[in-house]
């Protein structure tokens, strides 16, 4: 199944609204940058790639209209940007694609305007294209350390709906049961949003992939009676010495992933990589409002008080391999990562 | 405050309806024994010690009820006393409760009707009242183990709730309050149920005790930050070597405190102790309807395979210790436990 997750048309851009899966599965148009800072926030769309590509879109969006109304003014652009990247700032590639798209800007500002958004367009649509191939990747690389007969873990979504192709971790298993090798999938149902119980149960069961479903506090149990071989996540970040910030629940999997002896995997594109930092405790870790837990509840919210992080930091020693679409980086650290880097980006 | 989760008197059995909590607090009579086969199978009251409390006096009704209707026959009495038991196969305490009135019964069924009744409604009130006290013992001794000023982490609801007094868990921060320590309690909602989100955080606050709601998945990223001093859960069984049966979710704490040197406590009364098991791996655990943890997300049923165990079990290694109404068992383990046995129960 290729369930595309973001389309790009006739100047429109066109997303899944993830806040309404599984019940209802539409798409909505995103027409201005307002709609887009929209849809970023209230988590219509979300997955680090994924709100990268839509924050490229957006730019361009916004330009294109910025050229019919107004003059094209440098300092409304940079300001736009901004918004952009603070709509969420823990996930490093929405920064990592609006600055891709303001250093084209800069680059081309003088050009005619058709001309400058022809650059520009083109700008988003490659950021666009280069994560569905690093997806493709990924999922070669990654399903190597799957194994026929294999039942994993998954926490959060980090598949198609969180990319723009075939997903970080659950590409992995996509390529590995197209070798027709047997995955089974257990799926954390990832309080307090339920990207597991709403959106990765239901992509997965969307491509056929055999799939359970577990509160998150079950994981550990599983783990205890052997029934987890490896367990597969995504990033939002990962910093130099190899930290990983993601989804709230992620670093608990990881110490339990340890204790059981169990391989840990994350899996992400080289534009999930934030080398500028040099440790995870550096990461912004962004606090979200408290209904997001009660309202499970139907609880009076004024008697609560509820704290709400929606990531977490994992060390990179408790992480067995990053797998990126440059390659697995075995045990990461400060120095496998920079070879990773050197053998790929010798200009850089 | 002095909240009474069950009530007798007057020949009929009262108990607060949990399943409804905290949106309504009220009360409900049980009257007859399927009223209370149906309040233990849909948690309207539930916790160990409680459940076993509510099926001794629900076996007196049954009895008293027999005894105006039909002949007291043995058979009958013996297959209510399977009913109650069967209802809940994790929770020793409700096997524990049913046998002791069975024991009764027959030393005492050759009696005058209205005397073998007579003895039968003290030998639960018994239980009943012995509970309240081994929660308060629970309390003087587990406050030994808080300091002024300590976070603590709770899971589901180890308090009032759950017990015919004070609790078990939380009985010490009560009882650490009264001593005028500042205590702030983390507690985790605890799904699929939220006895965390529904109950505890209800009970802790009617007790004015400062409390912070989390989900399970954020409790081991508060551990990496060292806001959690020690934790603190109930028991629904306890095997002769110091393994616990617990609300799904224990076990995976008790592997994250290990991991941060985080002192991980147990408290129940000794009627959790199951001395007829060897280790953990003998306890029934209990799965329930996949529809607990669909609810929470509006999706269709019939669409997903859900793994949903009522709980887990922790090993004894993990256990820093057991805090029971007779003493605090330091490393709980067969030597540990047998010897606080023998200095309580010469006479068994």
């Amino acid at each position: 199944m290729n369930l595309e997750t973001i389309i790009f048309g006739n100047n429109s851009l066109r997303i899944i609204n993830q806040a309404e899966l599984p019940q209802k599965f539409y798409y909505v148009d995103l027409k201005a940058l307002d709609d887009v800072l929209d849809a970023i926030r209230t988590l219509k769309v979300r997955g680090a790639p994924a709100i990268g590509i839509v924050a490229a879109y957006g730019f361009f969006l916004h330009l294109r209209q910025l050229s019919e109304k107004n003059r094209l003014i440098e300092k409304n652009v940079l300001s736009a940007a901004q918004k952009l990247t603070a709509c969420r700032p823990t996930a490093v590639n929405l920064s990592w694609a609006v600055q891709r798209m303001v250093t084209c800007f800069q680059e081309n500002k003088n050009r005619e305007k058709n001309e400058l958004l022809f650059i520009l367009e083109k700008m988003a649509r490659d950021i666009h294209e280069n994560d569905r191939r690093s997806c493709q990747f990924i999922g070669e690389y990654g399903s190597q350390l799957l194994n026929d007969g294999d039942s994993i873990l998954t926490h959060c979504n980090a598949g198609m709906l969180a990319t723009g192709g075939a997903g970080t971790a659950l590409a992995a298993v996509y390529h590995a049961v197209a070798q027709r090798k047997r995955i089974h999938v257990y799926v954390d149902e990832t309080r307090p949003i339920g990207q597991g119980a709403r959106l990765t149960y239901w992509e997965l069961r969307q491509n056929g992939i055999s799939a359970t479903l577990i509160t998150d506090n079950m994981a550990a149990s599983l783990m205890q009676h052997g029934n987890v071989k490896s367990i597969w996540v995504g990033a939002d970040r990962i910093v130099k010495n190899g930290d990983v910030a993601n989804k709230i629940g992620t670093y608990s999997l990881a110490v339990l992933a340890r204790y059981h002896k169990i391989p840990f995997f994350v899996a992400a594109p080289m534009s999930t990589f934030d080398t500028k930092m040099e440790t995870g405790k550096q990461i912004p870790i962004e606090l979200r409002d408290k209904m997001e837990v009660l309202r499970a509840w139907d609880v009076k919210q004024n008697e609560y008080e509820v704290y709400n992080p929606a990531f977490d930091i994992t060390p990179h020693r408790l992480i067995t391999a990053l797998i990126t679409d440059k390659g697995i980086i075995q045990k990461p650290n400060n120095i496998n990562i920079q070879r990773m880097f050197h053998n790929n980006f010798k200009e850089s």
